[in-house]
C-alpha cells in the first residue's frame, strides 16, 4: 500500500498530517510539532458516521497530540467521504430510516458494524506498516487503541489479531457476536458504557466487559444514552493511556 | 459533645489532630500545615475492622491532605479501639467465625453493619457540627464523603440525611436494605465495584448503582476481589473530589 501526504499544517504546537493510505483510505495522524518525539502512538477507529474532521474527533486527537501522543486516525470504508458501495447505502438507509424502531436501528447499525469492522482491519495493519516505515521514531512507541461504538467492534477485532497493541478504551458495544474476540484480548482495557444506552442493552455491555480476557480491566458506567458520556470521562481515556503507555514506555 | 483534642502533630506538610469526640468517638482530622485554608473537607468513613491508623487509611488521609484537602476520620462504633457491647463481640465473632462459608461471612457483615451504621451517623452529624465551631475556615468549605464497604453504608444513610455533604465517593455494597437510602441521594457519586466480589453479589451492586438517585454517578468496575480495587483508583477518587469540590470551590 502506498501513504500519499496530502497536506501537512501546524495548528499551535501540532502538526496535522492528512494522508490516503491505498486505493482511498483517508485519514490523519497529529503529532507533537518541533521535532519532539511523541510517548506513544494512538490508533483513533471512528464510530458510525464520523469523519476525521469531526469536531468531537480532531479535537480529541488534538487534545491527545497536546498530551504529547501521536495520534492516527482512518475513515472508515464507505464513510467519512470514502466510496461507498451499493451495500454501503441501502445499509445506511436503513440506519436511518426514520421510521424504524430503536430496536430495528440498533440491529441494523449491529449488523452494518459486523460487515464495514472485517474491511477496515487490513487497513489498520498496513497504516501500522507504513507508518513504521515512514515514522520509525512513533510507531516504535508504544502503541494504544481508542475506539467506541463501531470503532469498538474494530478495535475488538485488531487487539485479538495485534500484538503491537498493548492498550485499549473501547466501549459502547456488545452483543452476542463480540464475544469471542473480547475472550482474546490481553491487554489493559478501559470500557465505557452508558447505563441507559439506547442502541445497546445494559445486559450486553456487561456481559461484553465480563468476556474481555484481560486481567487489568476498569468498566466506566455512566448515566444516559449512547452519545451522553460525559466530558470527564474524556480526561479519564488520557489518564488511561497515561498509565498503560506514558508510565510504560518510561519504566 | 465535646471535642477533646489529643494530640496535634506535624508529618511533612500536613497537620493531624487526634481528638475524641463525646464519650468515646475517636478520630483524626489532617490538614495542610501552616495556616493554608483548605480547598475542601473530605469525611472518611471506615470500612469494617480498619482503625484511624490502619496503614492504608492513614496513607488516603494524608494524600488527600498533600492535595489540599481536610480530611476528617472517625473510629466506627465498636471497632478501632472503641468500646464494644456484647453485642458487637458476638456479630464480630460471627464474621470472623474460621467455620463460615463465604456467603455466611457476607451476611454476617451485612446484618452487622446495618446495626453499626446507625450508630455512627448522629456521631458523624456532631462531627460536622464541632467542626463547623471549632474550624469554620474547614467547615465551611464544599464537603465530600468518601466510604466503602461499612462506610458506604453510613455514607448512603448519612447522604441522605445530611445536605451539607456535596459529593461521595461510595463502594463495594449492595442489598435490598439499602435501595432506599440510594434513592434520596442527589448529590455526584462514583461508585466502585469490584466484579468478583466474594461478599457482594455483582447482581446486588449493579443495583445498588442503577439506584442511586444522583444525576451524575459513575460505575468503576474492576476485577477482583473485595480488597483488590486497584491503586488506579485511588487516583480517581482523587480527581473525583477535584471535579466536584475543588473545582465547584472555585467557580
Amino acid at each position: 500500500m502506498q501513504f500519499i501526504t496530502h497536506t501537512s499544517t501546524v495548528e499551535g504546537a501540532i502538526q496535522r498530517i492528512d494522508f490516503v493510505l491505498g486505493a482511498d483510505a483517508s485519514g490523519a495522524l497529529w503529532r507533537p510539532d518541533g521535532g519532539t518525539e511523541p510517548v506513544a502512538l494512538l490508533l483513533v477507529a471512528l464510530g458510525g458516521g464520523q469523519h476525521v474532521d469531526t469536531p468531537g474527533v480532531a479535537a480529541r486527537a488534538h487534545r491527545f497530540a497536546e498530551h504529547g501522543y501521536a495520534v492516527a486516525a482512518l475513515n472508515n470504508p464507505g464513510q467519512g467521504g470514502r466510496p461507498q458501495t451499493d451495500a454501503d447505502i441501502s445499509a445506511i438507509a436503513a440506519i436511518r430510516n426514520p421510521a424504524a424502531t430503536l430496536q430495528q436501528r440498533g440491529t441494523a447499525i449491529e449488523n452494518y458494524n459486523a460487515v464495514v469492522a472485517p474491511r477496515a482491519l487490513p487497513e489498520w495493519a498496513a497504516l501500522l506498516d507504513v507508518l513504521a516505515a515512514r515514522y520509525p521514531e512513533i510507531a516504535h512507541k508504544p502503541i494504544g487503541f481508542y475506539g467506541v461504538s463501531l470503532g469498538a467492534v474494530i478495535g475488538l477485532h485488531l487487539l485479538a489479531a495485534e500484538p503491537r497493541i498493548t492498550a485499549a478504551r473501547l466501549g459502547l458495544i456488545g452483543g452476542e457476536h463480540l464475544l469471542q474476540a473480547a475472550q482474546r484480548i490481553r491487554v489493559p482495557v478501559e470500557f465505557v458504557m452508558q447505563w441507559d444506552d439506547e442502541l445497546i442493552s445494559r445486559e450486553s455491555s456487561l456481559r461484553l466487559f465480563d468476556a474481555l480476557g484481560s486481567t487489568e480491566k476498569s468498566l466506566h458506567a455512566s448515566p444516559g444514552g449512547h452519545t451522553d458520556v460525559p466530558v470527564h470521562e474524556r480526561d479519564s481515556a488520557l489518564r488511561f493511556f497515561d498509565r498503560t503507555l506514558r508510565d510504560a514506555g518510561a519504566s
